[in-house]
């Protein structure tokens, strides 16, 4: 079992676990043709060429879809693909992979993962956004150059085809707008953008329809190797992120005398 | 039946309903002394001072907790007061105002309301803090005194009596942070953030113990008048906000032949 | 002279200044044929369609190049178009303007405006992009359609003929987004993003290259009516701004006893 | 001559220069004789602390005011402490600080350096803000635990004796809020907010007052050495960051036919 790195760049790896819905991959003969080995490893081959990098790769097959206590105990970063099965995501999976997030683990969102519950649930948003899949060209801007996530790319690349998503695209207002993507039939969108939640980080990163060998092309590889070490977390996890402790008033900072009516009792739990 | 107003300062008044949890006000005699008709009616007493505003009550109590599609298509601004019983309401009633939410009604969510299942699931974190029941002194400063749910406010006003809420308080990087608070006990907080999540407009403010007479006092009011006016939506909602339309690549902007593989037919819906 | 209005949507008009450099339009035939009356005019034209909006123009030929505290004083909101003498703005004439939108006056940045002393003076960043002048088709999405500059929009619009102007566009990470734009030849810009500086709400928007009639467009007309409306102050001015009062121990909100040693006497200005 | 290092946590150490007024400490005996190296030697010293970090000071009285291109371009990240003195700073060394975090530079402003024109210049609004010398005490609360600026740091930690500091802080809204303050006398304030002017990150960070020996304090040091990792810039510096391009037809990334009329000559530079 490996420990937990102290630092980005220091001499623990981030290890990080690639989750692939792996439907497409399995039961539809173009995406196999792609993928022969699923997004998942594919995603996760791509991470591994930064030897600061520890990957694994889980699927929603797995036990706990992939969402355990245990796995995630042991993940950095958690990167996540899916797309025609996120209906059957369960409540746990969800709040398992949700309070790992708020305590401090990364999560990387790609593509169509916008509408998975893990997502939507840490946005607090719908969302959505218009989509058309004519394996259109794609041209992706960086808008922000000296962003850790945009570290060695040029100012623009492109994928000569892929699906395209168009605004409105209904997220919160990001922290950071990190890409742009620009559409061959005419569309604008926000393609790379950060947040945080609890103490984790959030990148959503937009490319990578599963019949289009966009997890193969190297500026791709090199965006989610740059965000998988932007969302590593740095120091210890939050474990207790959620509790709302009482401080009684004869432990406040500040010598004061309780006074006025209360519903509580001294060092009583709150209410949730 | 009211219409919905064209602009905030229009002639057409907003349309606010208070969310009122409406149990310790009649459980418990401190709380009934303090408020007799209940927290709810307070709140919209103190609205109601602005005649461009049109109050409602309803609690939890109510059919479909207060929460029903009918209610909420009649409401231009939400306003939510709960606390003890964040847990008891149904996935159907956060559902119904979380969407309301997304296509634009405005809320106005209210001291314990920080937990509220609807707060927690449109901000996408904990909502956690510290808290201290001693009836000590809270100084509430105005940090962006040119913005609308500030206006008419002096720099900084006094609660002799309330609860402290102390940081961390885990809510994504506000859009705006409008109050900071100053604690007797040595803490301070950020009291007034704004939030848009789809295209609802969010405010938090931090003040409101159902022991104390808060809801009474002339700036407390103030506030909750200004946010009100500050979250009503202009134009017409979104309704069809949560929506993912394929767009066709015969429909496209510019001209583009479809090409590559494809997973879905022409028109067909996405996965969701 | 008219009164400040109290409220948007009151009774009162909103005073907007446009400020036009007009140089082009009285030295370069093309742009002539097209504004004849110069680009300030047929902008002030176009906002003078919604009846709560008053306007006036003023140039950089006119006496303190237009930006005289007399002038500031009386106007809620001012619109700038500038482009081929930025140099030639004043240090007074930058003073006054950035001091006054920190007061409160709104501020519409058009086109070229990006790098104008005022805007730079007010983002603090070098507001450098990529340009390209070949009459080609930008198209303008919504990113957030409840925002009330985006009021009475289509989900996109085109302007046939345009500037392109390319990311990365140096400026601060903006307050929202509310537009993006698609490009002919290929390139994604955030054409419409706001700020707040000091009290004064900002907002840029893209389109309005000189020799095309991008200001007698629809659609552009009602964008920057919707955004004189959303920059307009609510109450009154703050005029002490800049001010950093000394608060003496014995005016303190909470009694404290003087300590320790100190550099100032009780009272005195601190430094600048 | 040391070479920039190639990410934080790299074996190259951040090249931090300690930028320092240097005159209460040489004119003042109270300041004389609490730092009697100057107020920069002890934060340099804090800074040392970690081998990560080699630091550098320069003061008001050398050479180009300690800001020449030639310090600078050995300079990842700058730390400012003025306060007497902030109308000497000439416009050139002005220029070239500012001109260095657009390209990557990070920056540290300090305390009272709120009203350098650096800071200013930076942040495009009045940094104006309530002040009051008591040597009151002052408790930090972390506002973000897992920001990297608060790694290792209690929830909060308190300073015995400083200067008080109240909102309104008239600074842009802030990227992140890290710390709160809060003081004896009444006042709440945004002690820690960073931002991203150009390619470079900033930090203000509240405390430093020249009278208390704030610098020696364990936590402030491991707050400025937190803040110095956070602050050094990724990858290589981005010198070409006030560069406006012109990117002709023929170059366009989609095939366009250049039409319409022109101000432009092909590949003439554009107005600034």
């Amino acid at each position: 079992m490996t420990q937990r790195k102290e630092l980005p760049g220091s001499s623990w790896p981030i290890r990080t676990t690639v989750w692939g819905e792996n439907i497409h991959e399995r039961e539809n003969s173009i995406v196999a043709s792609v993928y022969p080995d699923g997004l998942h490893t594919a995603i996760a081959n791509g991470l591994s060429k930064d030897t600061g990098i520890l990957t694994k790769t889980v699927t929603l097959q797995d036990a706990d879809q992939g969402c355990s206590p245990a796995i995630l105990a042991e993940t950095d970063v958690l990167v996540w693909w899916g797309h025609k099965a996120h209906g059957e995501l369960s409540d746990q999976a969800v709040e398992n992979v949700v309070r790992r997030v708020w305590s401090g683990m990364g999560l990387i969102v790609l593509h169509s993962g916008h509408f998975s519950r893990v997502f939507k649930a840490l946005m607090g948003t719908p969302c959505s956004l218009k989509w058309r899949e004519a394996g259109e060209r794609e041209r992706i801007w960086v808008v922000n150059p000296s962003h850790p996530i945009a570290k060695g790319l040029p100012e623009n690349f492109v994928l000569e085809h892929e699906e395209m998503y168009g605004e409105p695209f209904t997220i919160p207002e990001p922290l950071e707008t990190v890409f742009l993507s620009w559409f061959q039939g005419g569309e604008a969108f926000r393609s790379g953008v950060t947040f945080q939640r609890g103490a984790g980080k959030i990148f959503y990163f937009r490319p990578g329809h599963e019949t289009y060998p966009t997890y193969y092309d190297g500026n791709v590889q090199q965006v989610l190797r740059n965000a998988v070490r932007w969302a590593a977390p740095v120091g210890k996890l939050i474990e207790d992120i959620c509790e709302a402790p009482n401080i009684p008033a004869h432990q406040a900072h500040e010598p004061i005398v309780e006074r006025g009516p209360s519903l509580h009792h001294v060092g009583e739990a709150g209410y949730r």
